[in-house]
């Protein structure tokens, strides 16, 4: 990877932030990566629920570096890439295991609930103290793509692009059960503790099957055949504690790996934002989506058992507006994280466009 | 429901039996359920993962009562219907519940892994044990499709009909990879105790989670989206523990009921079956499927996650045997306990058919 001459790996501090809840969150901080030229038009990127701020990545690989970098579809040397940190990340923004300041001691369970909503809010706030007021695109999926949507509805004078990916306007009950069974799984681990658990013994097992119930909704029953089919790497009868599978041995090691790198109460608070996403929630009758200002070109990927393709494609028709395109691939909702040569250049092409406001 | 005149609800010995493995289980017993009169044709009902021998059911409802009974598609004033339940079981047939005659205490972790195939060897000694050496159809769904193609391919001459419903022939990497997520949450809830739990302290949790992963793979996005959408039932961002979603509220339901009726051993040696369900494991060159020699009707349900329709289709189109159905339905895998009248006429027609051995 070609090093990134322009690279600001920081925190911006907001101070008092108060949620949609009411609650007044204090001293509130947002780690941010930033990269590319100061003078350049802005892009800001929203990640997914198992990301962070390290979307093009300096020391390690950033997780979206195939779509994003120098040279890449969208150039940090035409653009600065700016990523928060969600709003109840593990990261280094303010979340469940930053310092409540009124108690001195990390917040735990007793952080405060946020919402899709807060993160952009609080991301909105963070610009402002990095000076920045205009916007040339918002882009993200997943998560990401909820945020993206309110970026759109909340703040619609201030960017002329944003590129929502693998989102529906509303999280299904599918989806909502998905991470009803990952929370479950999570709460019900003797370590998780009501959430205050000793950062030495975390809820490991949990949190794991989280990760693997989450794993399974990412792609396709196609591509796990293709990657795995039945190979067999133990005695398929031996016990029940050992992968017999190749499957059961690749989940098995992405729960782990989460284990490794994520707060368990984070990504409690985060399926709680997930599954409270609806654009629609408290807004009166006409459609949310018509306060959009910005030039949208909205994607998903085929096969996406959570985000329907057809969820996004339809709320952005009714109302004439938007481009839309399905992404023909084996990946289902990971769709947005491979294969960049298939919808890159939509993106490139979209980002070339003069604004329209 | 009309009461069942001819209904028996017993268990037979088969003594010693050996395994795939070449284990031996001792004092071997199949509890089953016998519905009808016993001159008439027999009928043998394979049940599913979490199923039983009460097909028909007498004091409580039969969990196919809407396919088999008194004037039903499977008329049981026409043919007896025999339902046992499986080898490793735990509804009164040979399981980790049993006493381990060795020992004189119950098998638990100590009972050995049983195959799809085991499971129907025991029901031939069983039936044999009956003075039942004819069989007019075998039929069954999902686990219980699984024995139904290992009955045709390990006694072809002795039925007319094979009904396999919901089912494939193997195990896809997805339906392993469901699995595996289910036997983590178990074992890695501490009151497992490695399978030697105390019966009145059961891993409770873990079984809970496996049940509701089981339960979003049974049924289409489309149907959670259509019976619970995104109804709130509490405060959505009130906390962890609590169903905020009318989804999730089901979902939490459904684990804690099968906690009450079901073991967690035998779920986990169940799922152990199922994974290593495979028609071709151990069998040479040809086609396992080309040693069937009764009149085979296969049914799909559309949007089966697990059990794609084309897999079951296409095994049997190869050998341009088998009628292939099809059923649309928006219940996926579900559907072969729900919507009879779409498929049970099928059935019905079908064993009116003379035998073609």
């Amino acid at each position: 990877m070609e090093r990134e001459t322009n690279y600001e790996d920081q925190r911006v501090s907001i101070g008092s932030f108060v949620l949609e809840s009411g609650k007044v969150l204090e001293e509130v901080e947002l780690a941010y990566e930033r990269v590319g030229p100061k003078e350049a038009p802005v892009i800001l990127v929203c990640h997914a629920l198992t990301g962070n701020q390290y979307t093009v990545g300096r020391s390690e690989d950033g997780w979206w570096e195939g779509l994003i970098g120098h040279r890449k579809f969208v150039d940090t040397s035409e653009f600065q890439v700016i990523t928060f940190n969600v709003l109840g990340g593990c990261n280094g923004s303010t979340g469940p295991l930053s310092l409540d300041p009124s108690r001195n001691r990390p917040y735990q369970a007793d952080f405060p609930f946020v919402s899709v909503r807060d993160m952009v809010h609080s991301q909105k706030r963070a610009l402002e103290a990095l000076g920045i007021d205009r916007l040339h695109a918002v882009i993200g999926g997943s998560l990401g793509g909820m945020q993206v949507l309110e970026w759109g509805i909340l703040y619609p004078d201030i960017m002329e692009h944003l590129v929502p990916l693998a989102v529906t306007p509303s999280l299904s009950a599918y989806g909502i059960a998905y991470n009803a069974i990952s929370r479950h799984a999570i709460t019900k681990d003797p370590e998780w503790r009501g959430g205050y658990y000793d950062h030495a013994h975390p809820p490991a097992a949990g949190l794991a099957t989280a990760r693997m119930i989450g794993m399974i909704s990412y792609r396709t029953d196609e591509m796990f055949q293709k990657k795995f089919g039945r190979k067999v790497i133990g005695k398929p009868e031996d016990q029940h504690t050992e992968a017999a599978y190749d499957v059961e041995s690749y989940l098995k090691y992405q729960g782990q790996k989460l284990v490794g790198r994520f707060d368990a109460n984070s990504y409690l608070y985060l399926l709680k934002a997930m599954d409270h996403h609806d654009i629609t929630r408290g807004r009166d009758g006409t459609s949310p989506i018509k306060k959009i200002k910005a030039n949208v070109l909205a994607i998903s990927f085929k096969g996406d058992l959570i985000y329907p393709p057809k969820d996004l494609e339809n709320v952005f028709n009714l109302e004439s507006m938007a481009q839309f395109y399905i992404v023909d691939t084996k990946y289902g909702h990971d769709g947005f994280l491979v294969e960049f040569e298939k919808w890159g250049p939509l993106i490139k092409e979209r980002l070339k466009e003069p604004s329209k406001i």
